[in-house]
């Protein structure tokens, strides 16, 4: 009922007396009265003028459903939020409602992490209220071996929805890194459930450092305030984070994984550059010159031979 | 108390008086007397005679703990068992182990499942106390595509197992299932929860038919006691088993996955034989003639062209 006051609010842009509230939910002026009461203590500014009525004023930039919900375009991806306020892990939670069944697109989000993840088991500074912390549950028909695409389909999406959002478009490190002035903005993280040769379902974390200030952020990081100069709207971003992401997750099937590659090396920071790889296997350095079909980098070494490289860790050589 | 009180009878081999029973554990007779009653409700048969004591005549074939672990041989495999009469599917309770942290090893068992799961989905049949249906949890350091070899492994010491239970050596039919007289007796499912470039845990799970009438199981199916004419104990089998796949989780570190392919050879049904395999891009006929080092089937189609196929179902097409 509250949400749809504050949807019913929303799309009057102005007063709405209590009397057309009171006819639009057949509610009392009383309980009308109450919930106004209830809404503005979860942060909904909402000014009550006497002969005028209702307006409402701002919203609580809070990663709700409410909020993300509100005239979101997307047809799966958010039709299911799970919200918390703090969470172990978004990437825990959502895995555990992957293998309860929940639907492809359910996001799980969360205000802060005490344990958020990001690739190979490191961790994801979350502070409260300042980031962004989801994990969207998707349900491809790949085997586990084409998974890999599917973060680097989130890198491109999640550097669209920034641009959207903040007008910075972000530039990527392979595999998985956003990066603003050579410094991290934003992670992506895909973990899977699956059989030998089929997914089950995969889980791609999004960390984003929004409204972070510098000073709770790792040394070589930043936020979208810090390289923007103003505050960004968490819900505006998750809710152009899923639209592109659907996009993106929508052409793979119908175009399949040429595109998004096509995309991400428009996007690449690391192509054409000289870098270093370190892996369990060993560390590799040359010019990083293409991406494969599986989204393994392809380095050339100064031996001229093509070295390709699933997982590593990537020094951009050229870069201080 | 009570698994140390039969631990101990069972290592007299003979009859023990109440005073040894009572000096060893510090307990009363009383006590003793009411243990053993409870021990009887558990299934176990043990006989008292005036002036000899206890003697311990058998022990129930369930899949708990207690009996597993009697004179078990392994160092990791069934260190920790988690026991269940009932569940939907040992898979599903054995991956949730794996996320909340359970150590490599950990198997979950079942007396019945609701839902037993097969490959891609289906059902596997699993009539109360009449066959094993376990999960073993791995934390192996592979890649995601390194995984399929887990199945190869789990499928060679699963027959390995079989052999010295009950003195049949089953064959493998590619890439799952074990097979008596060209009917399937038991099956061998993998799941993981991986990230892109690593694997967090894989579910290793084993379903057999080993005393189950011939009235309850599917056409194609047989079970161990139908094969081999007489019951067959599960508690014994699944320690064979739990044995077996130790030494090739351990060959597999030190070796490396050569001998694991080496023995599955051996044992394989489906190599040197004309097969149909379908899978969801279609179906490929021809002499099936190698396995290759990442557990896909090697198919030479009638042009002479070798086809890789890592899933599918294979049909021996001269097998009735």
């Amino acid at each position: 009922m509250q949400t749809q006051i504050i949807h019913f609010l929303k799309h009057a842009q102005g007063y709405l007396s209590g009397e057309e509230i009171s006819r639009h939910f057949k509610i009392s002026r009383a309980a009308i009265w109450k919930n106004m009461q209830d809404l503005r203590r979860q942060g909904y500014d909402i000014v009550a003028v006497p002969h005028l009525g209702y307006q409402l004023v701002s919203c609580p930039d809070q990663l709700i459903p409410r909020e993300i919900q509100f005239e979101l375009k997307t047809k799966i991806f958010g039709k299911n939020i799970i919200s918390y306020d703090s969470l172990s892990s978004t990437m825990d939670v959502a895995f555990r409602s992957g293998l309860e069944g929940a639907q492809e697109g359910t996001v799980v989000c969360a205000e802060t992490q005490t344990k958020g993840r990001g690739r190979l088991g490191r961790n994801w500074t979350s502070p409260k209220g300042k980031g962004i912390y989801m994990s969207i549950i998707l349900r491809p028909s790949l085997p586990p071996t084409d998974v890999a695409r599917l973060t680097l389909l989130g890198a491109v999406a999640v550097a669209e929805g920034i641009q959207k959002a903040c007008g910075i478009l972000p530039k990527i490190k392979w595999p998985n890194d956003l990066l603003i002035n050579n410094h991290k903005v934003a992670g992506i993280l895909t973990e899977m459930s699956a059989e030998m040769d089929r997914v089950r379902f995969v889980v791609l974390g999004v960390g984003i450092n929004v409204n972070t200030p510098i000073s709770l952020l790792p040394s070589n990081a930043t936020s979208l305030k810090v390289e923007s100069g103003k505050t960004v709207s968490r819900v505006l971003l998750v809710q152009e984070i899923l639209s592109s992401l659907e996009f993106w997750y929508e052409s793979l099937k119908t175009d399949g994984f040429e595109p998004v590659i096509a995309q991400w090396k428009e996007l690449s920071l690391t192509l054409g550059q000289r870098v270093q790889v370190i892996d369990p296997s060993g560390s590799v350095e040359g010019e990083a010159v293409d991406l494969d079909e599986h989204g393994g980098l392809i380095i050339r070494n100064d031996s001229g031979l093509r070295i390709q490289r699933m997982t590593g860790d990537v020094i951009h050589e050229n870069v201080s």
